[in-house]
Order: C-alpha cells, then structure tokens, then sequence
C-alpha cells in the first residue's frame, strides 16, 4: 500500500471525524489502544464536573442524585456493545475481582462439579484468580489445557469453562457461540473474558448462548487506566448464582443496616463496596462516544488497518501469529521477533507506541475510532525503518513495563 | 455557649486556616464529613492531570511515570495517619473487599481456630463480608456477639476477632491497646476497621500491637466519593497470609505472564486487578493536605466541636448516644430521638447536613478540618429551632438513603 492508497481510504471512512472526539498528542501514533484506551475529548469535563459540582457542590447528597444508579446506568450503556440487556450486567471493581466473584460462585452452583476448565497461556490474572477461587471451594480444581486439548478436557465434572474471548498476545478470537454450545452440551457454565473485545469485535453473549462474562474498562471503551470493570450474568442464572464477597452494597437493602446478609434481586448482588464514583464517571463520559457508532463500520475499519499493517509485516518477512480471517481474531496484530523487545522499544523512540510481550511478541493495537488510515501505514514505514536499519540491536533497556 | 464564645475559639484555632483548602458551598453547614469528606480545593487540579497530562499526554508511558507505584506511595501518606510503617500499608480496592481478601488470609492461618469473633451491630458490611469469607474456608463460623459480651467470646478456637474502631452510629471507640492485647492473649488475630477513624482520631497500630486492618478513604480522608481504601498488615505477617483474591497486581513478577500465581513479597501482594488510578490520584491530592496537621491539634478541636453540639442537645434534653469521654469516642456526636429521620430531614432543609441512621439516630460528623466553631454553634441554634418549633412532624418523605 502507498500513502496515497492509505489517505484515500481515510477520505471514505465513515469512522473519520470520530478521532475528534479523542486527545491524542503530537507526533505519537498511537497502537497500544488495546491496553490503554485513549482519552476521549469529554472525559475531563465529566470529572470536573464530578469533583466540583456533584462532590463539591451537592457533597453527600450526590448519592441520591446520581451516584447510586451509576453502576447500573453505566451497565446500560455497556450492555448493547456485548449483546446483552441492562439488567444484565453490572459495572464495578475490576476485572480480576470480577472474575473471582463469578469463579467462586459458578464452582457453588453444583457439587458435583468441581473443575474450573481454562486456556493454559490464557492472560494471566485470569488463571491467577482460577487458582484463588478454588481455594474457596472445597474440592474445586483448576485444570488448564493447551487450546487444542480444550475440546477433551470439558466433561462431567467441569463447573466452568474459563476462556478469554480475544487473547492478549495472539489476538486470536474464539467462536463464542460454538464454545458456549459446547459448554452448554457438557452441562457446564461457560464464562467470556471481553478485555480484550469489547469495542473491539461485535459480540452477541444472548445469541451466542453465553452464561457468564467479565470484561475491561480502560481498553476499547476508552474508560481511563484502572477504569470500572464489568460483569455479566444471563437472566437464566441471576437468582442462582451469589456473590462471595457479599458487600453492603450487594444486599437487598443496604440501609436498612441488618446484620444478616440478603443479596438485592438482580444484578445488584454482584456490587461489593461503595461504588468507585470518580471511575464510573470517567467510564460514562467515554461510552458516550459509543452511541452514535456501527460495530459493522468498527469491524470493516479494523480489517483494513489490520491489512496495512500486515502487508508492512509480510514485505519485512515478519512472522505475524495473529490470524489472518478477520473473523477469528480481535482489534490488534502481533508479530513474533527474537528481538521483539528491542523492536518495541525503538518503535517508541521513533514514535510509534505498540508494546512488548514476553517473551518475544511485539504487538499493535488497531483502534477504528482513533486511528487513521495514513497513521497506520506510517507506523508500517516506521517498523520497516527501525528493521532494515536494525536500529533496535543496540536496545539493552530494562524490560518495558506495560498493562495489557 | 453564645456566638460570640464559638467566635472566640475560632480566633484562637491553629487549624482555622486548614479550610481554606477545602471547597464548601455557601448556605450549608456540613456535618456529614464522617460520611463523605469534603473536597480538598487541590483535588480537581490533580484530577485534570491525571486526565490531561498523564492519560491523554503520556498515554500507557505513565504506568513506568508513576502509576504502578501509586498504591505503595499513597499509602505511605497514609501510614502516619495510622502508626504504620509505610511497607505496612497498601491502597486500592473498596473497604468491603479489602476485609474480605484479610479475613479469608486469617481463617487460613491456622486450621485449629475457624471462628471470626466481631460485634451485633458492628457496620453491616463487616459482618456481611465476614459472612462470605467464612463461606470461603472450610469449617469457619462467624460469631457475632453484644459488646459486653465480647470478651467471653473470644476464645481457643478464635481466628480473628474483627471489630470497627469507632463505632458507625454511636462513635463509641474501642481501646485499641487493650483489645489488641486481649486477642493477643487469647492467640487470635486482631483485625480493625478503621473507617471512622483515620483522620479523626490518634490511631497507633504499631504500638497498640494491631495485627490487620483496614479503612476507608472518603470520609476523614476526603479521598471523594467511592475512594480507593486502604488495607494494614504488621511485618510479622506479612509473608504468612496470602490474598484469596490473587489476581496479576500482587504477582511476584505480574509482567513475566507466567501461568501459575506467586505472591509479591510484602505489602504488593494484597492488590488484585489493575490500580484505579483516577481514584488515587484524588486520594493522593487530599492526603496532602494532611501533611502540615498535627493529630493533636485535630483531637483538641474535635473536642470543642462536641461540647458545642452536646451542649446544645443537653439543653434540648435530647439523648445523647456518644461517650462523654473524648477517649472514648470518635469524631462525630449521634443523639437518639423516635423521629430522627425527620429531624435530620428538616435540618438539611435549612442548609444543616447530617444524617440519619436507621431507625432513631440522627447523627452529626465533626470534621476539625474544616468546620469553625462558630458553623457547628449555628447548627446547635438550627436544631434547637426544628425541635422547639417541631418542625421535623410533617416530614413524610422516603427513607433518605445516604452512604455512611
């Protein structure tokens, strides 16, 4: 592709003026929106507007203006992203905690089966917090197989199937529907990890069957580092599932102040501690710029950003793992290079921010509502440059820390 | 007391000066800074940064700019509020969590003692979450008990006796030393929460020989509304408990993705997810203002605060249900009173915010920051107004749900 192929291409996206919706600094491209999303225009006058008129201003009374609901209405506007209804899904805490929460109360859901199934090389705090919920549960194990092994490894005593929608490396993306009916055959609970896919790739939890899913604020929804999380639990399991870490806020009426636990109806149980208001607010002004979006253009964009870059891969040589059917991979590529780490790190020195993974994965995050055409086709030129001159073999800085 | 009295103290007030570093809105006296601490004026400058500059300038190169070092270097501003050396303490999550990752770490700690020993009536999250911890670890019961009776329910079989330092509703505090000592004796951890009590009275864990404890960071603290909380563990033992909710953050290495969870050494183990940064980039700017107190001077004022507000109540032949014995109290006064709801109601109609605590408490917090003497004095002449002329008997509105 040439410059003036990658501008034509930006002169017919329909995705084009969203850009200005975000900040985005000078002389950065940015392919790390994966991890952190950009900053969209309308975030800091949200948070003004939180601290100093709703804290400020109106002080505790703000709870009953507001704050309460803004679990649930910032739910709300997560929920048509994932193919869900607002009363299905919850917004707070973070992923991790999330995933613990519905971990522990999938393995309560049947004695008989005690078995956590998961994705060996899966994103680490996934398997990590596996290994804390079955701690909470007597009998429970966690068994994580290679994905080819996955098929033979659910079975009768399988409680879960834990498996991350779009994987952090790779970018490959499992068919949801498929492994929620295979699940569902085995009679176990299937639980969806969105981080790495919502706002990246249509999904459909209600068509596809799925029971169970947690996902991640401050990737593509844009929510801000260390942003809310989600959670979202199928209608068909909200009365029978409870939550472990069962907070005021979870209980059917947190001012009665009783001593006993009784978790609210709902989605609400799902809730822990007082709600992280400064967060939510933040995560709320960011969704906003969802509402006037088509996944189905999000998708296309996506796809053609993906061909520049692996075009730009293919002419150097690259070994790219992501998949090359955009319907069995997510919103980001990978290449793997022995000296991936060298090659991030002159990449940003020259401009361009993707990110590292160990041990040899550099990786960039295609991003439709911020990224142009023409910036990713620079980015290309850039890797060409920082390659042929092998301008990264001089790289020996500490490893580069980063949040997925 | 008269106005002219209150002014008096005023004018002799070392911390006079300390409000200006707060915004508070005109026609309001706010006594429910127990509930939600006001807004350091420092606060929505520090938030613009962290949206401006840190997120939308530097984008994911903040996490090496000094985010991933946030909940370490909050919680070394918060360490002197508590008696705790800095690698004692660690920030994130809510409150409610928190409690739930020590308490589930305690029961752990030796299979001969399942029991967790707290206070009926202790602040029903306490209790709640003690209710799912026990959940967690096979055989562990929870025991609930009246004050007097506490000392006889701690016994051989006790894992940690949890008790809330001053007390939600009546501000009653416990000794701290004395209990410590008394669980110590009996070979039981002692967990505290310290909720109503950071920044509004002296608290040493250190030389109390506190075991575990946890706080809150918006109310004393003014960290805004839904703060990330704070979580103490004393040195010896920090390497024999390990957090149930074991998620990448307090992995040994969290950037080497390994499949299998480590534990951090020290304090970093106790984190889960991903920092929520924004939140503690409002928590760090509100805890500057505390660097220039003296706990003295904010316990002596605290003192003055009461006797103004008793004074008034006595006079109204209201009961009041805090100690006397400012050693023996926190830092806000709760009257009873069988229409309490609306007394509070028909107080914040005329611009006195306090709350009411279900079923007959009206309670009014005393926040030596940034409340003069002559503010609380009107607020003594404000209630005595609504009871005398009975303006709180027509108040028939819904239950006002506020956050303690």
């Amino acid at each position: 592709m040439t410059r003036d192929e990658a501008r034509a291409l930006d002169a017919q996206d329909p995705l084009r003026h969203v850009r200005d919706r975000f900040v985005l600094p000078d002389g950065v491209i940015y392919l790390d929106g994966n991890s952190l999303g950009a900053l969209p225009q309308e975030t800091p006058a949200a948070l003004a507007d939180a601290a100093h008129r709703q804290w400020g201003e109106r002080l505790i009374r703000s709870w009953n203006e507001g704050w309460i609901d803004a679990p649930a209405r910032v739910a709300g506007r997560i929920a048509p992203l994932i193919g869900a209804a607002p009363d299905e899904v919850t917004v707070g805490d973070s992923t991790s905690v999330n995933l613990f929460k519905l971990l522990v109360a999938a393995l309560r859901a049947d004695p008989a089966r005690p078995t956590i199934v998961s994705e060996r090389g899966n994103f680490p705090t996934d398997l990590h917090i596996a290994e804390g919920a079955v701690g909470c549960v007597e009998g429970a194990r966690l068994i994580a197989v290679d994905r080819g092994e996955l098929e033979h490894a659910i079975g009768p005593d399988t409680a879960v199937v834990l498996l991350t929608h779009v994987h952090y490396k790779t970018a490959e993306r499992y068919d949801m529907a498929a492994w929620s009916a295979r699940a569902r055959e085995a009679g176990a609970i299937i639980l969806w990890d969105l981080s790495h896919s919502t706002g990246a790739v249509p999904i459909d939890l209600t068509r596809s069957g799925a029971d169970l899913a947690v996902g991640c604020g401050y990737k593509f929804l844009n929510g801000g580092p260390g942003a809310p999380a989600f959670l979202y639990v199928a209608r068909r399991w909200q009365e029978r599932l409870k939550n472990p870490i069962s907070g005021w806020m979870g209980h059917a009426a947190p001012f009665a102040f009783a001593d006993g636990y009784a978790p609210a109806p709902g989605m609400r149980r799902w809730l822990a501690g007082t709600p992280a208001v400064l967060g939510l607010a933040a995560l709320e002004a960011a969704l906003d710029v969802w509402r006037d979006i088509s996944m189905a253009a999000v998708t296309a964009k996506s796809a053609q950003l993906f061909d520049i870059l692996a075009g730009a891969g293919d002419a150097l040589g690259l070994e790219c793992v992501t998949p090359r059917d955009p319907a069995r991979r997510g919103s980001h590529i990978s290449f793997r290079h022995r000296h991936a780490h060298g090659i991030a790190q002159a990449l940003i020195e020259h401009g361009v921010i993707g990110d590292f993974r160990d041990p040899d994965i550099v990786r960039f995050g295609l991003t439709p509502l911020y990224l142009s055409h023409e910036e990713v086709w620079r980015a290309g030129e850039v890797l060409r440059e920082v390659i042929e001159t092998r301008a990264f073999e001089d790289e020996r800085h500490a490893l580069r820390k980063a949040v997925t």
